[in-house]
């Protein structure tokens, strides 16, 4: 008997699984896709100051082409339990909608895989027409440093080679199908630190305000965007996010602030293109020196899945259960996507993301039976040939 | 027998009178006043959230004219005592010089005051030819809410009404009477809180960066200073002191972000017209609003005594011991003439300032007794006729 979305994505909803807690989620994951013919895998990944994380691998088939559904089960804390239409771990279904937290991001998702791919192997035996896997994480919506990224590092320690990627976050904006994300703008993050030299504010001479100079930076980086978009994508923007001196004392000019700052870029730069062209900014407008950046190490890069037989075969799987064609998107966030690039080509497709992190997080039930027809006809659709 | 301005000074020094401490810094006082016929008065002030302090007033003589010598006993932390030539607090004289805490800033200065007098009303009575008063004070160096303000409101109350000061604070910049000091610039501080919406990074246009609007403000009113300065002060002088949000994330936009700033301003001002003056242009730079300045209630207001008789006669002083004019000048912070300008004429005359508040502050001997020369000097010429 196939695996039943709503009743799974239930299952899941049930698992306390808020990151980075397993919470019996990759456990029931495991228990579902080893009876199907999955090979499972579970991995636990470890690094000094974040906690134990674990993670799943499973596989079915032989050779290529080798397509694979990506996810992760940990979800984002409930916040106020009792401003809940009902209890966020309950799983229950109210007026046709599955209410709970990760019904939406990513829990239907992986129903939804998990279903699809379950419909899909009883109708036909993959053997050596290729393979399909289940590279799920619960360090998604935590630090991402014990999740996606090394459980690829694993695979392909392993051998393991992918061809393509369906990562299933909540990507549809209004309506199912609506948006199909082939891109994400990529991230860096810094600390400007000014230097300069405090002194009493009555001589304002004899020290040296790093905040006026601050100020001249900010103006300068303000004043010219990076860039105004690319074909693909938004324009890259920045944002100083805080900025802070500590000084208690009104009469005392400050010997330091420091300015954080985060940018969302394009494929019009790399990291190492964006912090070249930062630090020559603030050259310009500090010539005198005394500022630093301390780059920060998180560093997400701009990820762009062009477009060709397998967007359009995504596409044409969206058409044919929606009847409307996705719109390509770059914008929003990053994702677990920035990881997966490096590996194969990867595109996201998911469920209505606008209850998502909230109170009263839902998914109606026949948009989740929907995205399982979608992922269904991706399934036919790639391994037909 | 006269009052010995070294012995009084070093007995002073050893008082130890860290603000708000009386350390019997004022006993000294009153044991030596009183002999000398000074009806000596001990008062002491309290306020919610501030220390208790004392205070003395002592007179002697009738009618005017009235002069009154002013100054404080309290003074800062020695700091890293060990750093010291010899104890802070024990008055030792190396090689000609008295080295303590409190040296220059001011016990030194209230040496030399109480040593003119009494030399000065041993050679001649008052009698009812004027006036002399000491307005001393344990709370310069604090919060200076419970003491020069206070206890000239206690004077008034009781009738007394003064016609010039004399304030003793360590004014000379190079050699003993370089300088002579007229007035004072004012002080007003305020913190400018611009609010604005938060929101994801990823996601600028729902949200509304305060930090950006910051950045038009300050770079608005660095660009507009305030005055050029007029025919007795400097320019005005605006310094943003810190610049605060308090943001941990990197990738969310703040909410709130919060500049302290003080103004020195001179005599084109009053704490009113300038508090308009910031608001007006604050809002030229900010035209959308969300934003308001919290100004601080401790100001300080300018004050200037203008050139007249009795500035001449202490010039004259100065020139007969020195053989040097004085520079009249109204640069630097602000002292508690800033409370004395509303009761009568004040010009602020004292020791070579260079060692205060410093390890190691200390005063030469024959600077103290040169500065008692010039203190007795100006009794004389005052009380002449
Ligand atoms: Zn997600
Ligand atoms: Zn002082």
């Amino acid at each position: 008997m196939p695996v039943d979305p709503l009743a799974f994505a239930r299952d899941l909803v049930r698992c306390r699984s808020v990151t980075p807690a397993e919470g019996g989620a990759l456990d029931l994951l495991a228990r579902t896709l080893a009876p199907l013919g999955f090979a499972v895998h579970r991995v636990t990944f470890s690094a000094p100051g974040t906690p134990d994380v674990e993670n799943l691998f499973a596989t079915i088939g032989e050779g290529r082409p080798h397509l694979v559904f990506a996810g992760h089960t940990d979800v984002v804390p409930p916040g106020d339990a009792a401003a809940w239409s009902a209890p966020p771990f309950a799983g229950e279904v109210i007026d046709g909608r599955l209410i709970g937290r990760g019904a939406v991001d990513m829990k239907g998702g992986i129903a939804a895989m998990v279903a699809a791919a379950s419909a899909f192997l009883a109708a036909r035996d993959l053997k050596s027409g290729g393979t399909l896997s289940f590279l799920i994480t619960g360090d998604e919506e935590g630090p991402a440093v014990n999740g996606t990224r090394k459980l690829l590092d694993w695979t392909r320690e392993r051998g393991v080679v992918f061809d393509h990627c369906v990562l299933g976050e909540p990507t549809s904006v209004a309506e199912l199908g609506d948006t199909l994300k082939v891109g994400r703008r990529g991230s860096l993050s810094g600390t400007l630190v000014v230097e300069g030299t405090q002194g009493h504010v009555a001589y304002p001479h004899r020290a040296d305000n790093p905040i006026r100079r601050l100020a001249r930076i900010l103006s300068h980086l303000y004043a010219r965007p990076l860039d105004g978009g690319t074909a693909q994508f938004q324009p890259s923007n920045l944002e100083f996010v805080s900025v802070d001196t500590g000084n208690p004392a009104f009469n005392v000019i400050p010997a330091k602030v420091e300015a954080r700052f985060n940018i969302r870029f394009n494929d019009r730069w790399t990291p190492a293109s964006l912090r070249a062209h930062i630090e020559a900014e603030i050259g310009v407008a500090a010539p005198v020196g005394r500022w630093r950046v301390d780059w920060d190490p998180t560093v997400s890069e701009c990820f762009l899945t062009p477009s060709g037989p397998f967007t359009q075969l995504v596409s044409d799987a969206v058409f044919e259960v929606t009847g409307r064609r996705p719109e390509p998107s770059t914008g929003g966030g990053t994702s677990d996507a920035r990881f997966i690039k490096s590996a194969c080509p990867v595109v996201e497709l998911g469920l209505v993301g606008t209850t998502m992190h909230q109170i009263d997080e839902a998914v109606p039930v026949a948009e989740l039976e929907a995205l399982t027809a979608i992922y269904r006809r991706i399934l036919e659709r790639y391994f037909a040939g």
